[in-house]
């Protein structure tokens, strides 16, 4: 991980919001990374072959988007790295986890990823399910072995995590509409519910559990969770617009894959214009939502603008 | 759920062991059932075919071994069943999660349990995906919003049901040995790491949650999980033998299918002689390791004679 240059070059330039996040941003995901990797079981270690595709799919590239808006809003609201970085790497795990799954045949049916074969592609389909039902198991393990926060905290924080990521309410509800609607056309209510649940849930657990940890009240996590809500619809509209317009090599994975299979977009539904407007409407009313907060929220912003403006 | 005649027939006969196990079954049963229907999301809430996945395989006469062998245990251990019951569900929820999963076509590829379509035959591969993984989640929620136990409490039981559950030293660790083992001969050590993992785990983890629930001793989880340890090996034995004698019809399954496809037996690598022979070992153990017990233990004694004489 060739990250002390990044940081180095980010301390000599005059910080602005931009500077903070990206100095944010490079810490955080060396300790992410350094953390998973203390976490996950090591890859020598019996049986090796899961072990190995857990490792693959979690090392992959991903942006650890889930676990720095954990650390982001915990520490804005002045929780230590310490008490957080465990139930980061939870969210980590239950999302790659899913990611595992989606690629499967039956499922997305993904060969490629972040630029690599996917879980199933390179190790066959049974390690994947395996890989994937292990980290899902291993991300509430973490948490509930999290001896930096009191008993009663961590049941708190795997009800939170376990509802975004199951069904009714969570991630697993929104692949199953996902999947339903593949073969017919959606209205736009069922677009945002997808979305809502399938990435939105998730989003928010992670700025909930930041703040949760942090000793938050439960007005501040109402704006946390508005804030986070908007974040996630951010970042769903970006996809999408992502996989209309970007290559192969920028995104890592097939582009234009979606609207082949029929799959619900923004774009597909609501046009490029219609969409670009929806876009600044969530940007907007994400930074709106943090007015309500006491507490120093520039680096919050500044993930909403990273979004916005995000190129892959 | 016709219950009554059997349990009013159990209660007119002199008691003897077997009786009060079988009494204690139907009651055990009657609640595990009713709990179950009571946590799992009901059929009409969307998304409805998921939850009708997660209903068709959690309500298809599974013989809920792990709940009964933890409510048996807990009372033993004089714990009340209600503080008992919702960590009773979560087993059953991870054993079926892993039996949807096992039975995928690219792993164990089964069309037939307990005696009806599998859940990939009945909904599809994605959607019996999406149910294994929304049914683990749902099992370490309930234990996580268990209000009738400690937080304390909660966590230790999510940490023992997850460390039994995913890798290196529990069931997902088991099948992907199991796999692994499939195209090659296996030693006996093998053979056994296999059942050790991919059931022996889960069926201690059920003892030991109902003696941690009770706040048994460090000695007594010691009895406990011997004993848990040698009813897993008694119950794989039975199980690998019923393969060979039993009928289509006894077993829900179609019989045979565990030779055919060289998955590792021990009537196939020790012969019928020398598995009986372990059998007998391992239900003399069992009954053993009780004998530390200051507890009554005549009903895990009844448990361990029940299964050392199924017939499916």
């Amino acid at each position: 991980m060739n990250t002390s240059s990044e940081i180095a070059s980010a301390e000599i330039v005059p910080a602005t919001a931009d500077d903070e996040l990206q100095q944010f941003a490079v810490h955080a995901r060396t300790s992410i990374d350094a953390a998973l990797d203390r976490i996950l079981p090591g890859e020598p270690v019996a049986p090796a072959k899961v072990h190995a595709a857990i490792r693959w799919s979690v090392f992959a590239g991903g942006k650890r988007f889930r676990p720095m808006l954990l650390l982001a809003v915990g520490e804005a609201f002045g929780a230590t790295q310490e008490t957080l970085m465990r139930t980061a790497c939870a969210l980590e795990m239950i999302h790659t986890y899913s990611l595992i799954h989606d690629d499967l045949p039956s499922m997305d049916n993904d060969d490629l990823r972040r630029g690599r074969a996917t879980c199933h592609i390179q190790f066959g389909e049974a390690t994947a399910i395996l890989a994937g039902d292990a980290l899902q198991t291993l991300a509430f393990q973490t948490v509930a072995e999290d001896e930096s926060l009191a008993p009663a905290k961590r049941v708190r924080l795997i009800s939170e995590i376990a509802k975004a990521s199951g069904t009714p309410a969570g991630m697993v509800a929104g692949q199953a509409y996902d999947l339903e609607a593949e073969s017919r056309d959606v209205s736009p209510g069922e677009l945002e519910q997808i979305h809502r649940l399938k990435t939105g849930a998730l989003i928010i657990a992670a700025a909930r559990c930041g703040a949760i940890i942090a000793d938050g009240s439960e007005s501040e996590l109402v704006a946390v969770t508005n804030y986070a809500a908007q974040l996630g619809l951010l970042f769903q509209i970006t996809d999408d617009l992502l996989d209309v317009t970007a290559t192969v090599e920028a995104l890592g994975k097939t582009p234009g894959k979606d609207s082949r299979s029929k799959k619900a977009t923004y774009p597909a539904l609501y046009g490029m214009e219609v969409t670009h407007n929806h876009l600044l409407l969530a940007h907007d009313a994400a930074c709106s939502s943090l007015d309500a907060l006491p507490q120093s929220t520039e680096l919050l912003r500044a993930i909403a603008d990273f979004i916005l403006k995000r190129q892959a």
